[in-house]
């Protein structure tokens, strides 16, 4: 990986170089939190923590990253030579990936002198705010699919190439079986999955040959795109194909009347005995869509989730801040209208009744309570301490945490906000 | 720059083996528009040809992606040979970085022999997407602002580091004045600028030791946050400040009721003869505050632009799609229902009435007409034609364009329909 150090707001350099040239060099907290949840997010996924910490080790600064520095005319040398050597050597709390976060809980907590600690602000909130954000929307589909198959077919309108392989990572936290991403597959091991395009279909002379063709080659991913022309029309060539003995594992539809289709594509399939070619749907999915079809009786097997989920399309952004909160051992206070902030390094505690979340209390660190502790030291002086878990794992910690979420904060369409008492 | 060849979808590889494999090597043509704008854009601004140019020539495969193609058990060795020598050999045709451009006006056209243009798909989609969007929001701001300076503070908000980055290259085509993004000042030329956190001012024991401190250090930069505890009490210490002869190049309010804040700031400054000092606004700020303040008189002289531009929050995306228009010279179409696809390499002519422009046509490629021909081919046989203007260059080709676009598309309550024949 390159040198992040330049992935940061001029400002955060220009403070740097005075807190250093004041001696000012004390021992900082500054806490990434959600300050409001947006409309339509009763909760959030932990998200982007494993990114964070490889993207911390390589906050770097390299000649050339120093070369331009020093050319913007604004830094001192001894400054420079403090970047240069810059490595982080603080500490890191973070509530693990997968969990259940609600508004101002500490997601990520940065302990370090405050030259430090301030630099990483922009990477901190950028990089939690990216994956956190996919995996919460993500998950809301995951809650209303009633366990058909779920696939990332984002990439191509994702923010940027890293924020689709991103998006990939953070959707098969949430839930999704697999991902259309091919780098995020190698990166992170998510199984990668595809059809065929409407080019494919429109290249061959006839719909029936390109199926042949796809099929030849991927008899075990035979899955064919129907709606090219006219689905049915499609639909009944693929039972002809079948019987011809062509490998049939299912169809796609990606345009028109869903509901419409997928019941009359469904009833041509098993007339002829297919009852095990899977319909899958794509084309503006979301967590509604896909309620919507599934209510209404639509017999999907799969959907293929993009362009709303990938772009958290209702909420592209959070309420998400990097607030000082303590300096030298002393609490930290804002006053700004709206804007205020809470002083101290934090614990989280979470309680339950009858096993499901009842509500938390972010806390002093230090001050011992009866909760569930949310908050963990990740990264001691620079080194990490906690073993970061595999995407299964985190995978497996959601749907934990699901079971343990009150039914009516998985509604998507009600709105609950959850008790955080602030103490 | 890495090999971005797993930077595509599953499915662009088990297509392009199985052209291979039919023998389907012809040459096709595909086409990269926007379908419908968004409900709030009347214009697009081009944007984002350097970047896609430069991840074409490093769209390749090396061994490690090679060995994970593999490992997928999908691809067979004479596929995976043809990916290790792939190199891209054909035509780019776009339309200028920096014109303005309507619906179904083919942004990019990619022609190649099937398979390489096939395996593109994702990533032109993806690139000329993002910074399309940000551009065309960007754009709104700058129309609004009446002269005075537009940075872009979105960093930390963007969808990754990446698209912070490839924002601040957008917006600053777009008329923006700088950024606080350092990679993108570094990468692009672009001037960076900054003032200071929250943080820092409550660091020091008093607000204006903090400001004496920044002064003292960035006298040229000597501008002052003042919204960390009361704004205007703030503002009477930096009267106080200058008038001991502090350095005072202005002031910023990130938080309250901005244009009282703004005007009362304003008022103080000038009765004590400081009407030098600049009042720089930040802090939720997109072309509709821009708007309703400067047209509530509030004495702002700079904007710092963040989250809903950078997320470009009002359209997170974009009706866009890469479609088969052609192949082996023959036309091709698609009927899905409300996703018709217009056939044919095509050149966009413009037509202008009073200095100012009418309507468009886009006509298949060697069509000759009267208007202006907004396509050009860029890259002929894998090899660079058209010599790429710098940022600066694409900035006035946007101020030339938008003296050119009458006025009623450029009011951002407005919704206009510019007509685009396709003939």
């Amino acid at each position: 990986m390159r040198n992040l150090g330049l992935c940061t707001d001029l400002y955060e350099l220009t403070m740097a170089q005075s807190y250093l040239y004041e001696g000012k060099t004390g021992k900082a907290v500054f806490s990434l939190y959600v300050r409001k949840l947006p409309e339509n997010r009763n909760f959030l996924i932990s998200a982007g923590l494993e990114t964070l910490i490889k993207r911390i080790e390589n906050f770097k600064f390299g000649e050339e990253e120093i070369r331009y520095l020093r050319s913007l005319g604004l830094f001192k040398d001894d400054f420079l030579d403090y970047l240069r050597e810059f490595e982080f050597d603080g500490n890191i709390y973070a509530i693990p990936e997968g969990r259940i976060i609600f508004q101002n809980e500490p997601i990520v907590q940065v302990e370090a002198s405050i030259p430090k600690a301030q630099l990483l602000e922009t990477m901190v909130i950028n990089t939690i705010q990216l994956e956190t954000m996919i995996a919460s929307k993500a998950v809301r589909s995951y809650l209303v699919a009633k366990g058909k198959k779920l696939v990332d077919f984002g990439f191509r309108r994702a923010h940027g190439l890293e924020a689709g392989i991103l998006a990939a990572r953070a959707s098969f936290i949430a839930g999704f079986d697999g991902t259309s991403n091919v780098e995020a597959g190698r990166r992170f091991g998510i199984p990668v999955v595809g059809t065929m395009a409407h080019s494919y279909v429109m290249i061959f002379d006839k719909e029936e040959d390109a199926f042949r063709a796809f099929a030849r080659l991927y008899p075990k991913n035979a899955i064919f795109l129907v709606d090219t022309y006219d689905t049915i029309e499609a639909v009944k060539k693929v039972v002809k194909l079948a019987k011809e003995g062509v490998p049939t594992v299912g169809i796609r539809i990606d345009s028109g009347d869903i509901v419409k289709l997928t019941k009359e594509a469904r009833r041509i399939l098993d007339e002829n005995g297919l009852e095990n070619v899977k319909i899958i749907v794509s084309g503006g999915v979301d967590e509604y869509k896909i309620k919507e079809w599934l209510d209404k009786g639509a017999p999907i097997d799969g959907f293929g989730v993009g362009t709303k989920f990938i772009t958290s399309a209702d909420a592209p952004y959070f309420d998400i801040a990097y607030k000082l909160v303590e300096y030298e051992g002393k609490p930290k206070y804002k006053l700004s209208p709206g804007k205020k902030t809470f002083p101290y390094k934090r614990q989280v505690y979470r309680y339950y009744k009858g096993g499901k979340m009842a509500y938390d209390e972010t806390v002093k660190w230090g001050e011992e309570r009866e909760g569930e502790k949310l908050v963990k030291l990740y990264v001691e002086n620079g080194k990490l301490k906690e073993k970061l878990p595999s995407l299964k794992e985190i995978r497996e910690v959601v749907i934990e945490e699901l079971n343990k979420l009150p039914e009516e904060f998985k509604d998507i369409y009600r709105r609950c906000e959850y008790e955080v008492k602030i103490l």
